[in-house]
């Protein structure tokens, strides 16, 4: 599976090269202009070659109820997606394949999946998911979602006295299964790594969250929760710990240079130092924020602070799009609005680096996320003939600043080629397609009864 | 060139019906179960119509600039936009057939396109914008980009005294050369209409907009401007005029229920009651609000107001794509951070009329913007079986809230068929993207000497 791109061009310090580029044993071995033909010759003309970019944050299983639930904030979107959630692993299987396709086919080659665990059949979910995921190639990072505590007690109290009802299932068992999982499944030089994934402060109890950082010192796991994702959880925090949620799970030691927290809208200044201290990394998920009216996450003020951030599309439930370009695109201009100066503003070539480098920098993976010499061959190859990216310019500003369709030519993860041509090589799209029309219908009279039960609490405790 | 559309969806009040539509010349005839078919059949099986969207707002040229100008804010981005405008009629024809293309393939079956004219051969660079839109097909709303001040007149001057060159063309000029261009093209029945459109306060005089006003009046012509775009108008406005520049324009008689008025960012709860009371029109560019910093315009607050709102891509240097769906869910998402109550959220079926029948009102167009017998046959017809659409659930929602992707099957204007099977019938794209290629070149080492010669006074009077 050896090969060499020829003539192709790349990102330098400023401006492009054109390059050849050798990839030996899932490695790159060199990158001159000019080389002698290892393996397959690929053709590079007119095309720009990237590291592949990581989505650093969905829900894979959400694809089966994207475009679907209504005008919600995070909290009653959350009792929707309860509701109807997929409770059948064929679907888990297809939504994985899904979002892989969509992955590749925006930029993407790697993909950290907080996976939602069907009651019961926890570690079948994450054998299927898995089991798609090395089908069809992509570098998988399965993050099985936790939690210990039930729905209700993430919404704040406020003044009211509340009970919840107890998490069917006891914070030891939760422990035990990831740790079954990590036996079974956890297989990084295979392309598929398990992290410890507690959803976040919300509805995890600190016993949940020491569990996880005892798998992940005992089995070198990159440890990935939500973050004050909502106003609501920044009350949540203050109500159950006293102080902000960053300082509590640094008091626990939860936060490390192997943790990414998706979200992080609501942070202090404060909260931002800690972050930086820790060398914890930041998932920005700029389309579920909006589309969940959860706030802007102050991600310049993150680059200023020297935290690393990366993005990530967040489950097709609240995007609803699989599409890291978009993310990437929206990631990045967002933020303009919030400084005037726009000596900070994200450029396109930093929302690259942020989108590849970033992201293997959150994930520990120091051997992914740039072009250089000894790196894993994880790459994308864009076709600058398109039309969405015409006339030309400027490549990266056009395919960061636009709206690419139809520009991924190839896609190599470890050196193995998994779309060419545009096409996915490695399954039948079609098939796919066919499989996600079959097992779904046009549904728009649903009604979700755990929204009818929490709305009016959820109203009155902020303001409403 | 009547046709009947079979068993297609079409949104209905509450939910979605399952319908034949008979278009007979040019007019949505019938919408009703098991029609007789007149005409050709088409299919409309697991397929969506909809009313055709608007692009109420682009400059069709900036095109060849897209994902070329750096991070910058409007003041600073418009003196690189003019140190590298095209100027040539050839492009002019190529970025105008583009633009309608990537209008069709995101729904859109209108361009509003506020038209920067080579100076010194104006007429033409309206004669060759109208013949490419003649000959692709569609609806066309030329809008011929005037100013009588120069440049340096559009930032505040701050403490400072500054006098200006003047613009090398007399205002009275500028208005002849409107009248003639309304002689030769505006022809509304034939599917191309001018429109007075004087950029904005911020480089146009008293007399430029009364001359405007009369002409638009003695024509039944529409009015197209920007208006408060940025934080820098808003100073200027009060410098200029002593008052808003809302306040201003309504004293000297722009603001009509035929105004449309692009970005409107910087408006006061008091300008806001004058643009519903004048009934003109907004037109909201988020992607160019977003990439600019001008910041977030009050979307929300002029739908309470009852201020119809319509979606712009703007010019593709400032967004840097012309994809209209992208707009829509990007300019209707965006608002959710604006208020916590999410029961004032844009839906995607409200989003789905602001970008049809709203654009239509800004035009005063009532023929257009609605399935509805007696209309225009303006028509999009979506395939709900692409990738991008499934697994099936809410049509609509997966249309607005997703990121659609080789999506729109069929594209009508005025009854004829102008997109079929996802290919655009009236030209050669590809022949079309070998023309953007050949006039065009990567180029990443551009400076601006005009950005040089502005930007120390810029940052100094905006406090940066």
């Amino acid at each position: 599976m050896n090969f060499t791109i020829q003539n192709v061009l790349i990102a330098a310090v400023d401006g492009y090269n054109t390059v050849d580029v050798q990839v030996v044993n899932g490695i790159i071995a060199a990158i001159e202009p000019s080389l002698d033909v290892i393996g397959t010759a690929i053709n590079g003309e007119n095309k720009l070659l990237l590291p592949g970019f990581i989505n650093a944050h969905t829900h894979s299983s959400e694809m089966w109820l994207r475009g679907a639930i209504p005008a919600f904030p995070l909290e009653l979107w959350l009792a929707e997606l309860y509701d109807f959630a997929p409770l059948d692993l064929e679907k888990v299987y297809l939504s994985a394949l899904g979002t892989a396709v969509e992955t590749f086919l925006s930029g993407g080659t790697s993909v950290v999946d907080h996976l939602g665990l069907i009651p019961g059949k926890e570690l079948e979910t994450i054998a299927t998911a898995v089991s798609a995921y090395k089908e069809i190639g992509i570098r998988a990072f399965v993050a099985p979602l936790i939690q210990d505590e039930s729905l209700s007690a993430g919404i704040p109290s406020g003044e009211i006295e509340r009970t919840h009802l107890p998490y069917f299932r006891l914070t030891t068992a939760t422990l035990e299964l990831i740790e079954e999982a990590v036996r079974q499944f956890h297989r990084p030089e295979e392309g598929v790594s398990i992290l410890v994934a507690p959803t976040g402060i919300q509805l995890c109890s600190d016993a949940l969250f020491t569990g996880c950082i005892e798998l992940s010192d005992r089995y070198n796991l990159c440890r990935h929760s939500h973050l004050l994702e909502t106003k609501a959880q920044e009350k949540l925090a203050r109500e159950k710990y006293g102080c902000s949620a960053v300082e509590h799970l640094q008091r626990i030691g939860y936060l490390s240079d192997r943790t990414s927290l998706a979200h992080c809208v609501w942070l202090t200044d404060a909260d931002i130092d800690i972050l930086a201290k820790t060398k914890s990394t930041v998932v920005h998920n700029p389309l579920s924020n909006l589309r969940l009216g959860s706030g802007i996450a102050p991600i310049l003020k993150y680059r200023q602070a020297g935290v690393n951030v990366t993005f990530g599309c967040d489950g097709a439930a609240s995007n609803d799009s699989q599409d890291l370009l978009e993310a990437i695109k929206i990631g990045s201009l967002l933020h303009n609005v919030t400084d005037v100066d726009y000596q900070h503003w994200i450029t396109p070539r930093q929302a690259v680096e942020m989108a590849s480098s970033g992201g293997a920098k959150g994930l520990n993976m120091a051997e992914l996320g740039s072009l250089t010499v000894g790196k894993k061959a994880d790459l994308v190859l864009y076709d600058l003939t398109s039309l969405s990216l015409l006339p030309r310019t400027d490549p990266i500003g056009l395919l960061i600043l636009g709206r690419p369709t139809n520009v991924v030519n190839s896609v190599w993860v470890n050196g193995k080629q998994l779309v060419a041509n545009g096409k996915v090589t490695t399954i039948d799209v079609d098939e796919l397609r066919q499989q996600l029309f079959n097992h779904s219908q046009w549904d728009t009279h649903r009604k979700s009864q755990t929204v009818g039960e929490i709305e009016a609490h959820y109203r009155m405790v902020m303001g409403l």
